[in-house]
């Protein structure tokens, strides 16, 4: 059993990049624990948007769920953020992180990667999860194939009902969650997948 | 109306990765020369692969085909094959040329995307699509919308009875077809979408 | 008729990377907007900068400027660029948005750079000029001829009279303005023109 | 228990990069199994070569080597490489496989690494290991601590009597094995490692 | 005789990646001055670790050093740091500047990396040393044998009580510092070197 | 004084890229030589080619210059032009190597490059330069300030009567020769420059 935790800077951004894969952690019995930096308060009511990201939490199985206090569009990557991470880790202890990549046109999600990357220096697997706003140069090295859980991952995604109708970023990006889905599958060979950069990797033989 | 050239190393190389583009094209009445340098001999009956590409350029509106003469799985990228495309310029004298990525693990596609760049040098544009085979840092910075020729595109990898229900790679890639184009279109900002690399992009104001 | 968005940080920023390429759009009558983030208070006096880039403007054939009222060397890359960018987006809804190239040793190209990808993530072209601090992993990939305006390119750097004489940055890019134009020109293949990286870019068949 | 091949384009090649980790999958109980595509014939007689590394592969606990046939320094990537891997692979078939990495200054390396991600193009999980010519953009992503067995690594790389001696590269590269060990289980917060790109790697959650 | 300056974060960055450099230069009679933007006060005493560093500077026969009253944890890459850079320049004069490469997981290496650039824009010859989070694209590509002054460099980082006993990172960097520095030497063909990327190099020939 | 050696594929590719650093050698005493792989046959007369080139190496001080015997176009990176270059190292024992970047549209050029790479793999400084067709991620690292030689570098370039008249590539890459100059030049931060990529760089203190 493994302990996974899961970083995002909003209540809506895991769900695109790793939700089937924290699925897959949850139904194989490893705890999984959630932090999520902000309550998204720039994008719709936060504690509307907090209510979601808990709903969605409970689809995935997740153990718990941490919301970290920074200010929504305001992250940095300093000192602030890495405390916030820094103590969940302390409490969690996961053997697993997942966080976004920097790679990112969003300043949040870049600001979150990097204070990630600064607080996680001793974990021994780190992986980059994509998001609606990731760059093009994202080039993923890790596959998981998610068959098992799409269902879940595609249930998690409807919950935010606040930002699915909105036509924003959100809900284009959930217009196209099948096709990066599979698109995803079809580069590691399988049918369905998500996709990582490598953050690091410790492979355990 | 402009003259597009667009360049395969096999009988099915260009499809997955800008049929859609060359049949706005043709659509738009600019003249679609093909040039495709094998006829794909390893990987099938060489007669039924060029009878499948001739069937696939009709579909997307093409105005002549060309075989290259060179041999399927021993396309170097030098002399020889430059040769063989030096020599279609020439006669074809296009605006746009198409050409695959040299970011391939197939060594005919990198080939072929490495002469294609010596020998077009003075071409005004060169995008550079991607195959079944493309590798994971292919780094799309065009995109075309191609919501009006997705259905001919379909229609034009389906033309390849020789490939599609083998089992190989270019099935799985067919399998991927519309994740691929969701996916591209998301990146883009659109619905359906092919991507390229930039060989060679002059810009007209 | 296009509608045409540039946005610099410093009131000399836009003329070395893309001065030309605004003045053809004029001259074609595209509809062209500048936005100047900074009135460049830590290089001069900013009644005379402000004075110097509308002078510049007028060279161009700019349809109107806008001075963003944010601190020279203090631009950051979260809410309150982008704020003030996204002002102007909604009253110009451009085709096209010059911006810098995040590629640079000037903190406030940087961030400028990045505040504009994500401030325009729903435009459809977005091309990255290069400045006088631009980093030299520049790698443009778009080129545009400007031998027809490169004489209004030079007139408008001219008008920087503040910077020109001072023996600083601007003085030796100004000085070095003809070489890049003939060398971006010489990888473009033709005589003269200026360079770009792509932001994005819907190509149009 | 999982199946493992590793290639390597001459006898010594494999110690260096991926030595510490092949023993570890035999200390597993893994199967592993080494494919030599030359027997070194460059750099020295080639049955005292062939018998240097059949006697590494002993101390490696390998289950067979293979030696493919090829020509020392006229390795290709085409074809005819290609098909020496994929016919060992339909026999093996490997869960995992070990192959160097193309950025190498020698062209037998560069090569061999093209040829192995053309062969494995199915196969889960293809990690790519540093050698003596490696060049130095080689950007490890995975880990492996080798502290268990760091010694066989070293036993190992002992055999080659005909190259250690010699003042050569792979003389130099010996002498150097224990900090780059360390350098790498730095990089990966470990005391020992040997470090690896990402040709492709399936993570079973 | 040369001049030369090496900036470093926080009292302790110097050492792992260019003591041995700074030590030839004092060694062969050029002026060696030292930059430390903060007094590491987020990781001790900052009177201690200002004494340490003033130890090292000694160590390394350092004609002067100064402490630039930036916080440690909290250097921006803006105008405050760039101005404590250019306010020792101007004083200095430095033929050669040496600092922390931005490739780094810790923000206040990032920049200061970032913030020597900017201010050195004039400089002729900058080089980017790594550190103890310096990531894993750090790509050297400049080395300097430092047989002669490896002892030097070991005595420099050993003057560090204050970190090297507190199981941190810096602690396991100085376990892994001769292990870099054979590696380095390894990549650069000598035995023992220290490797940089290059800020800007202008060659005198 | 030092010794160098510059390779080049044919007749004419040294004098873009680096005849100014050359004749900087030969004025301060280096002994300068220059081994050209092949006779240019497939450009123009061989002899007169052959010709052309001793005069240029006359131009620019060189103390010898040999002429490799390998065919225009038809370079490989592989034994045979290993061994012609290796054979020239061991009479001349450069202790700078000049060529050609790998980065470049020429197949030639490439694997000039990478020959170069592996037959130098020993050499202390290794100084890769542009050309006539180097493509555009060619990213220098190194620069030289040729203000002194520029003359001889343009009456280098003018010997090649049988290329500059014929409309072709080198007459293009002629006549932007100053522009690359000035452009070099701009972003060393000196008037005039020659720009290198570092193949591997040791640096004297």
């Amino acid at each position: 059993m493994k302990t996974v935790l899961a970083v995002g800077a909003h209540p809506d951004d895991l769900e695109l990049g790793c939700a089937g894969t924290l699925a897959l952690h949850s139904a194989k019995g490893d705890k999984v624990y959630l932090l999520i930096l902000t309550r998204g308060e720039a994008s719709g009511n936060p504690e509307v948007r907090e209510r979601e990201c808990r709903d969605s939490a409970r689809i995935l199985g997740a153990t718990d769920i941490f919301i970290g206090g920074l200010h929504d569009t305001m992250i940095h990557d300093g000192r602030e953020s890495i405390d916030v991470i820094e103590e969940i880790l302390k409490k969690v202890q996961p053997d697993i992180v997942y966080a976004p990549s920097s790679k990112d046109t969003h300043q949040d999600h870049r600001h979150t990667g990097h204070a990630v990357l600064s607080a996680c220096r001793r974990s021994r697997i780190i992986l980059l999860y994509e998001g609606a706003s990731t760059q093009r140069d994202f080039n993923p090295q890790v596959f998981v194939d998610i068959a098992k859980t799409f269902q879940a991952k595609l249930k998690a995604t409807q919950v935010y009902g606040s930002q699915v109708g909105n036509g924003g970023m959100y809900a284009k990006a959930m217009k196209a969650i099948e096709g990066l889905a599979k698109f995803r599958g079809y580069q590691a060979g399988v049918d369905i997948a998500e996709a990582f950069e490598v953050g690091k990797f410790i492979f355990e033989i």
